[in-house]
């Protein structure tokens, strides 16, 4: 398994350690390879993301990401030049973001139901395409545009890739999440690659709601949620709300694949880089543990991936959470629990 | 004072009967004129929105709009062909969305703070553009394209109205919510907005959020905002998340506002047409009574505006939230909480 790590911004680097120790207890012979990409490259070098480490990374079997991002960069360069380009490049089309409420962790929600869903978000189209301008910048007379691009082959290997995966789940229940009846264009091609690929999944019961809505439910009724599917930027929204109220992004993972397996797959925790916390040893590397259990199971090593999920759903119903550890002990305990299921698993 | 009023579909009607019975109270001599737009109409005639009636709309001081929609009807065509035509036709370019959680009122939240923020969505431009088109349909080189339309005179009049509410509130705090880092030339023209109108008003403090970083704190730490500033999408989505979080949409109240007053503004509650419920005369018809007191305040009926809420606050503070009430009977008790508020008040 040869994996490149990307450890990047603020707490991306601490998160990554303990994620590899971890991962060090079930994949032993993994062959690791670093990359230095991030805010401190691009400040030395101005480089973003030379074609050449592009490139390497393509020889590898899947990345491991921890943040990228500091206040230090002008929003937008890191984002785009860096994280969207390695997405946008590798063709990670389907964005896969779990929502677990994991006993014992606190939601900020009154009264939470059982919480398990998985959202869908499409990756390398929509109004992330990054297609748009500005005309007459810095008169009284500018406009910006933004173009939302939505294709027949974009839209329909997502919405394909989410129906097997509600298939494959307890539920079987997949909701459609959009503005059909605003952004009538793109709504209308969603919605008719969704009602067609449901005619070839009758096992899995289908749903519709507005993006606004969806959030209204997030809040008072996550339980209903199974699989969505959404496109990329109503994607990122409603998995950072469905991140809130499953205990918050310290515990969010996240993949982002290529499914046809022609580029290596990319797997990170959703939380950024957290400059205000960074140096200090504190953060949670729970979400890049869980990252790490993702890339395992897209590799195909399941059983190590489950150990690992197991274990983090051990340590979060057993910890103290209001005081977890530092990184470092949060790591070693699961890195503990990890091999102790190795053991006895 | 001459208002046109739409009573719309589904609970729409419902909910504005008692709406004016409440209205009637405080200004007995309302001119009302009733516009019978909706579903109804559209199945009958195939009309949406007649320019002779667009025309007579017109002639008012204000609108008051129950709502629109039905399953019935393709989605889309009421809210392009009707809603939204009135908002573009009308340039109500401020949408004005107040969330507060009153006291009484039980919110989805464990542990809920104060909440008293002002949503200023921008009304006549962003993705709601409706530009945008479907090129190959059908076929699977099908694009559906959304065009995001930004302009300097847009985004600068609604900033400039939310600084002067920021101006005008006793926090004067303005966030800015954008996805700047991603939609970036968008998010340029808003930031660069917000950074020179903000010049004139040093006694507004401002922060900038990410639309996704804005749907949590809106679940942890909504007590955070005052005002925020936002475009038509993202503030859909936000607003319907900050209703959920104080209490729901059925408390929800808007006001589509033309501050130049070159057109008469339109209010109507943030819940649908609720087909669901229609009917039954169990819809809740609160935030249709909040949104009266949005039209006064605009109409420069502040005193009367004042009554209302107070009167809709001691209502929520003393009602029984399990049953609340028939929709007449809620309408009975704000009319009588009003009145006797006028007599004393
Ligand atoms: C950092 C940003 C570009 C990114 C996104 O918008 O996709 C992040 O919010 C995420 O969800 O991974
Ligand atoms: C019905 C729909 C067109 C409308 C919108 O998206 O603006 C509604 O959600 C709202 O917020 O008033």
């Amino acid at each position: 398994m040869r994996l490149a790590v990307i450890p990047g911004d603020g707490i991306g680097p601490e998160v990554i350690a303990e994620a590899l120790k971890v991962l060090g207890e079930v994949v032993p012979a993994a062959e690791i390879t670093r990359y230095d990409l991030g805010a401190a490259r691009w400040h030395a070098t101005g480089e973003l993301l030379p074609e050449s480490v592009l490139g390497e990374l393509r020889q590898h079997d899947a990345i491991l990401l921890g943040a990228v991002g500091d206040p230090s960069v002008p929003s937008g360069i890191l984002e785009r030049g860096l994280l969207l380009r390695l997405r946008f490049e590798l063709d990670h089309h389907v964005n896969l973001r779990p929502a677990r409420l994991y006993p014992g962790v606190r939601s900020p929600l009154a009264d939470p139901p059982e919480i398990d869903m998985v959202v869908v978000r499409e990756g390398t189209e929509g109004p992330y395409a990054g297609n748009g301008g500005l005309l007459r910048k810095d008169t009284p007379h500018e406009i910006a545009t933004e173009v939302s691009l939505n294709t027949s082959f974009g839209v329909e290997r997502v919405v394909r890739d989410a129906f097997a995966r509600a298939s494959a789940r307890t539920r079987r229940h997949l909701t459609l999440v959009h503005k059909t009846n605003v952004l009538t264009h793109a709504g209308s091609l969603w919605s008719r690659v969704v009602e067609e690929v449901s005619l070839q999944h009758p096992d899995v019961t289908v749903a519709y709601q507005h993006v606004d809505a969806a959030t209204i439910h997030m809040v008072t009724d996550p339980g209903r949620y199974d699989v969505i599917v959404t496109d990329n930027l109503f994607g990122d929204i409603l998995t950072d709300l469905a991140a809130a109220v499953t205990g918050g992004i310290g515990l969010a993972a996240s993949g982002n694949l290529d499914v046809t397996r022609r580029n290596p797959s990319m797997f990170e925790p959703v939380h950024g880089s957290a400059p205000d916390i960074a140096g200090q040893g504190i953060a949670d590397p729970t979400a890049a543990v869980l990252s790490v259990a993702l890339l395992l199971d897209h590799l195909g090593e399941h059983e190590a991936s489950r150990r690992i999920e197991a274990s983090v759903a051990f340590d979060l119903a057993t910890r103290d959470h209001q005081s977890p550890g530092a990184t470092y002990a949060i790591g070693d305990r699961l890195a503990a629990l990890v091999s102790s299921n190795v053991r006895t698993g």
